[in-house]
C-alpha cells in the first residue's frame, strides 16, 4: 500500500517534471526529439547527478519507467496542448510533490552510502533541483533556481526537518512524511505569497568590475 | 586487417568531430587554446559522459591519439584554413562515419558493462552526440541537436538494427556494420533530402505559460 | 607549519574563487542562494569533475570547510560589498595562488591513481579551470577561459615544470613549489602585460559554414 503510493507519486512527479522541460522546449525552435531529450533531462537529471557523485548505478539504467513516463508526457503534450496546460495547478502540485519526493530519495541514497548529514541535505537538494537547471541550461537560459522561486531552498528547509526527525528517533516513515511535507509546504506557501530571497544588487562605482 | 579499418574510421571521425567543434568556435573571439578545447569536448565530450554513466575509466586517458588528433586538426585549421572548409563534403562524410562508429563502440561498451538493451541503444546515442551538445552550451548556443538535422536519432534507429541483428544471430562483424551502415545512411539521407523532424509549437492563448 | 601553509592557501583560494562566482552573479538578478550556488560551483567545480574522472569519492563530501567558506564569502560580500571589491589586487593574488595550488592538488591526485604524465596535466589544468568554466555556463556566458587571459595555458604549464622536476629527481616540495610558482608568475606577467593567445579568425566567403 506504503510502496503503492510512493510509485503513484514518482510516476506523478517524474510526469510534471518531464512536462515542465517539454514545455519550455515549445516556441524555441526545438523538435519533438529534442523537446523529449528535454523532458528526460528535467526528470532524470538531478538523480543522475546525484549517482554519478555517489558513485552508483544510474537509477533509470535499472528501470524503464522514466523514460517510458516522459514519452506518455510529450504525447499528451503533442495531442493536446492547450488542455495540459489547462491542466496548470494539477501539474505544479504534482511537480510540487516530486519534489518533496525525489528529496527524500536522494536523502536516503545518501545516507545508505554512508554519508555526513549535511551531504546528505546536499544531495537530496541535488536530486530535486539539477534537473531544471540542465533544462535552463541547454535552452540557453540563467537558470530559473537562480533568479526566483523558492525552490531548492524548500529542499534544504526538508532536509533539515529530515534529519531532526531522525535526531529525535521517530519512525522512518513518518520522517519521510515530515521531510516530504516541509518542502512541499514551504514551496506552496513561497508560490503563493510570491516570496522570494533578495537578489544581490549590482556593484556601483567599480567600472572595473568585469573581472 | 579490421583493425586497422577501425583504427583509421576511429581517426577520421575524431578528426572530423574536432574540426566541427573548432570551426564553430572561429568568429566567437575565442583564442588558440579554446579552440582547442572546443574541438577536443567535441571529439571526446560523448565518450566521456558515456564511460562516466558506466562507471569506467574515461577512454582517452588510456590513449593519446584523441589529443593529437585534436592538436593536429587545430594546426590544420590555422595553417590551411579557407581549404580545409572547402573539404566540407569529405569532412561532413568523416563525421557520419565517425557518428556511425562511435554509436557501435557506446553500444558494445555497454554490452560488455552487462546492461539492458535500450540502456546501451541510449549510451550509443550518447557516445554519438553528447559532445556536440556541450561544444553548443560552451559556445552559448542551443544545441543543434535539438533543432534541425536527424542526428541522434540516426544512432537510435542504428541501435535498434544493431539489436534486431543480434536477435538474429548474426556474427558480431555483420551486425556491427548493418548498424553502423543504419546510422550512415539515415544521416545522409537526413541531411540530402532535408528531412526533419516537426517542430514544437509555441503555445497560445495563455499569458501565464512561462512558469 | 607546511601543512599549516598549504591549509591556509587552500583556504585563501577557496575563498577567492568563490568571491569571483559571486560577483559574478551581481547584477545578473541572481537571489543570494543561487549567489552562493554560484559561488559554490566556482570553488569546488574543477575539483569535482577531477574526482568524477578519476573515480574517487569527491573531496568536499569529507570536508565542510568549502562549503563554509563560500558561506563567508557570500556573507562578506552582502556586507562589505563595496570594500570586498576594493580589494581586487589582493583577490586576484589569493585567486592566482589558489589556481597554482588546486593545479598541483589535481596533478599529484592523479599521479596517486597511476595516471601517464600528460593526463595528470590534464587533471591539473581541469582542477584548476573547470570552476569557472561551469560558473561562466550558469551565467549563460561563453567562457571567459576560451576568450582572454593565459588561465588554463599556465596551469599547463606548471604541470610540465612539475614533470621536468620530478624526471631531475627533486624533492617533492621543491617540484610542487617550482610548479605552483610557474603557474602563479605566467599568470601574472600575462595578466600585467596584455599577453593573449591570438584567436581564431572567422571565416570568409564561405556562406554555407554554419553547419
Amino acid at each position: 500500500m506504503y510502496t503503492n503510493l510512493t510509485f503513484f507519486l514518482d510516476l506523478a512527479g517524474t510526469f510534471a517534471f518531464a512536462i515542465s522541460g517539454i514545455r519550455m522546449a515549445s516556441g524555441k525552435q526545438i523538435d519533438w526529439f529534442g523537446a523529449y531529450v528535454m523532458g528526460l533531462v528535467t526528470a532524470i537529471g538531478g538523480g543522475t547527478v546525484r549517482d554519478l557523485l555517489l558513485d552508483v548505478s544510474p537509477f533509470w539504467m535499472h528501470d524503464e519507467k522514466y523514460f517510458l513516463v516522459t514519452a506518455v508526457a510529450l504525447l499528451a503534450t503533442l495531442l493536446f496542448k492547450e488542455q495540459v496546460f489547462k491542466w496548470g495547478n494539477t501539474l505544479f502540485l504534482f511537480d510540487t510533490i516530486g519534489l518533496g519526493l525525489f528529496t527524500i530519495v536522494g536523502i536516503t541514497k545518501s545516507i545508505d552510502a554512508g554519508l555526513s548529514f549535511w551531504v546528505c541535505i546536499v544531495m537530496g537538494t541535488i536530486t530535486g533541483s539539477v534537473g531544471g537547471v540542465i533544462r535552463d541550461i541547454l535552452l540557453n537560459e540563467v537558470p530559473l533556481l537562480f533568479r526566483k522561486d523558492i525552490y531548492a531552498l524548500a529542499c534544504v528547509a526538508g532536509g533539515i526537518v529530515y534529519f531532526a526527525c531522525r535526531f529525535l528517533h521517530m519512525a522512518t516513515g513518518v520522517t519521510e512524511l515530515m521531510a516530504a511535507l516541509t518542502v512541499i509546504v514551504i514551496r506552496l506557501i513561497a508560490v503563493k505569497f510570491h516570496i522570494h530571497l533578495p537578489q544581490m544588487r549590482p556593484e556601483r562605482k567599480l567600472p572595473e568590475q568585469d573581472n
